[in-house]
């Protein structure tokens, strides 16, 4: 070979490189644009604010097996119905059945400062006291691990007050959350273990103020329930005070049912088939039960209309996704996942691949990204392919971190496909989370569409490349 | 050299390298463990909100020259002598002094809709209509550009309406705020110029609602004042519509008085001296005066009290600062930044040099980082050390930007130090900024906190590593 070919094919080499290299500078500033638009679409044309205010007022709070769970479920469908899926279905599951029943009385009876109110709310999935009521005198106790440490002589009879509060300093108030709701799922059942006759949970909020935050309670065929409610953080810390200061004794009447039988409802469903990979599912999704009170505009009403508005951007820049993009609105998250189970185990049945999953269920604040998780063996390589998009994502604001997805969508890990959860800003979340001040008011229209406009350049970007 | 010497060297080098970075590790951990505490003193421990809320609710809305702007610098001297300065004291100023006047009356007085009343404030500076108002045709205009075009005769005698909304697709909503205020601040002048007889302009926000925001316009001794009025964006909307289908007709009476005589008043400085380089000074500031309506929560309560924060958590960390900290509440930043210029008149003829300066005055949401600015002399290197930090900040979501800094430090710049914004959350600010509704309410208090942990953060290592 003579050095002039030598260099002839170096020049070609060089000119190969450059070629490549500016075709994915080329395609970097293609996508950047196109993420652009969605953005810009985001901000300017969705109707997301509009639906989430039909669902957080028109339908309002909607726990699964209520009628206004039923009236989600029709909700979800005709937006649906109102977008470009090629088709749109309810799934069936059956799931747990309980009903809130009168206004819960929880009042301090007698105790060093008097008697006064205490504003609560029965725990999702907890027994009711019956019209009657009960009384005991409280025993305040920090964490599970001091209970078992009492002797059942102590606890028999008494109602227990587990009192411990969020760690402020956790930046992310999931973290603080994570580290407290053992009190308010495994704590009415320890305490039954060990002869309580009720439980108070002081509320799952750093904010002090007078709005009590319900949420589910565990279960256990073996273990007698006992009624449990949660009351406010101002509430708990004057239970508090008194019991400083001598016994106190406490009524509490809620007239709550967990029924025997399941009740059918449905995960609502809407499905887009891939054009070129048909069989590669990229899934958004967030879970349209709420609990009772309020509207259920954070949790999650917010991760319902984030997944619509996937679908509605997506039309709006005239894309043809090369995957079948599958929108899911979840139904009963909050007090038994029976939505999440039934759609993983259809979906193992029919033997499907969830290349992707996403689901927005921390609220509709400023986003900042999403926590990305998937199975050991796909893990590393997949994530790997993700974080090359960073620096079209972060001009939003947006970056990946490791880390849970969402309930909802848990259970698909095992498909090797990678699970995404939305991660806004976690800051206000605990103030609204689960109480009846969760309304159309707590969020920001931009920050809804933001977090849209976040979701749907990830599905895009998903959709566009694909995970090898 | 032997052979066995120079691996001996060899061996040293590589000993002295290892130590070296072990001691830069060292250092990095224990400024982790010394920022961590910040935060966690501030989330826990910090008076700040209670601060905030007497300036919002006690002090109230605190124009320069008001009443209230006298009791807010008694409350932040007040505030002052509970932290561990060396010495607080007052900096004379002369602000502008307007008051408002009466409520104000805009009505569409005939219009193809009919009559109807127009949420609505009088812009700051601006002049009264006296007692009995004007009527005027309306012209709506989208540009001080349109303006320009249209021949005098056309606009002799009429009300000129700006009503160009902000770029919703601006992801960071001050970009869409200098995007949009020129119709506000330069709109009303070049109206007079052309002959017309006041000025509406539609409020400066994203949001669509009821709340007019009002803000300065401009003066200039050779131009005419004409009354000038922001509505809301709900009502420029309407009165817009009105305007499509024919013409309209308005009614302005606003009685706000610009006095010709300025006002005495007073920065608000505390300080501690630096105990190795007394003779660089960090600054820390937000502005204390705010419109007259609302109580100035986010605009700028939150800086003032950010920065005291930063005092009283130094303090809670039992910090000896090596460098002298200056907390500056600025006077008369809304309309008339006489407190920045006194101050940087007195600095500049004292011969300080203000290594660095941090202002806060984007409100006090989540906080995101710092724009940083500087003379072109030495920004780039001094930059450059602060970008080091990053990773000690970056837990906390923070970030650096380029970018300007505060109005009530910029004038610093010559002294070729490094000046900082603070740079929070900024989709939900304008829904606040300037109005009635920016109440205490919608500052967060965690949000506030970490605001203030931030800063801190950022003085401590200032105070620290020194900037060369």
């Amino acid at each position: 070979m003579s050095f002039l070919s030598k260099s002839t094919l170096a020049v070609w080499f060089l000119f190969i490189l450059i070629a490549v290299s500016a075709t994915g500078q080329q395609d970097m500033n293609d996508d950047a644009l196109q993420i652009r638009a969605i953005y810009d679409l985001a901000l300017k044309e969705s109707k997301g604010y509009e639906w989430l205010y039909d669902l957080t007022n028109e339908v309002g709070g909607r726990l699964a097996g209520s009628p206004e769970g039923a009236a989600a479920v029709e909700y979800g469908k005709q937006i649906m119905s109102t977008l470009n899926f090629d088709t749109v279905y309810l799934q069936e599951c059956y799931a747990p059945h309980w009903e809130r029943g009168d206004k819960e009385l929880v009042r301090v009876a007698q105790s060093a400062i008097g008697s006064f109110e205490l504003s609560a709310l029965a725990l999702g999935n907890s027994v009711g006291t019956g019209p009657d009521g009960l009384v005991g005198d409280v025993i305040e106790l920090k964490s599970l691990d001091e209970l078992r440490d009492l002797p059942e002589s102590e606890v028999a009879g008494k109602i227990i007050f587990f009192n411990r509060p969020f760690d402020d300093t956790q930046i992310n108030t999931f973290n603080a959350y994570g580290g407290a709701v053992d009190q308010r799922v495994s704590g009415p059942l320890l305490a039954s273990q060990k002869g309580a006759k009720a439980v108070i949970v002081r509320s799952m909020t750093n904010k002090i103020d007078d709005n009590p935050h319900t949420g589910t309670t565990g279960r256990d065929a073996n273990i007698k329930p006992i009624p449990a409610v949660a009351i406010s953080t101002l509430d708990a810390e004057e239970l508090s005070r008194a019991l400083k200061l001598g016994p106190a004794n406490v009524y509490i009447r809620t007239t709550c049912i967990m029924h025997e039988e399941p009740v059918l409802t449905y995960n609502v469903i809407g499905e887009i088939k891939g054009q070129t990979h048909p069989e590669e599912i990229i899934l958004v999704g967030g879970h349209l039960d709420s609990w009772d009170v309020g509207g259920g505009a954070h949790d999650d009403g917010t991760g319902c209309v984030h997944s619509l508005q996937v679908i509605e951007l997506l039309e709006k820049i005239n894309y043809k996704a090369n995957r079948t993009i599958r929108c899911v609105l979840f139904m009963n998250e909050e007090n038994g996942l029976a939505g999440g189970k039934a759609y993983w185990e259809a979906s193992y049945e029919a033997g499907e691949f969830h290349m992707a999953a996403i689901e927005s269920d921390r609220g509709g604040f400023t986003p900042r990204g999403f926590t990305v998780d998937g199975h050991k063996d796909i893990f590393s390589k997949k994530y790997k392919q993700v974080y090359d998009w960073l620096p079209l994502l972060e001009p939003y604001g947006l970056s990946f971190e490791k880390g849970g997805s969402g309930a909802d969508i848990g259970g698909l890990k095992d498909q090797k496909g990678l699970l995404f959860g939305f991660l806004p800003d976690s800051q206000r979340y605990f103030d609204y989370h689960h109480t009846s001040i969760d309304h159309i008011e707590a969020v920001n229209k931009r920050e809804l569409e933001m977090g849209a406009a976040s979701m749907t350049a990830l599905v895009w970007l998903l959709d566009k490349y694909g995970l090898k």
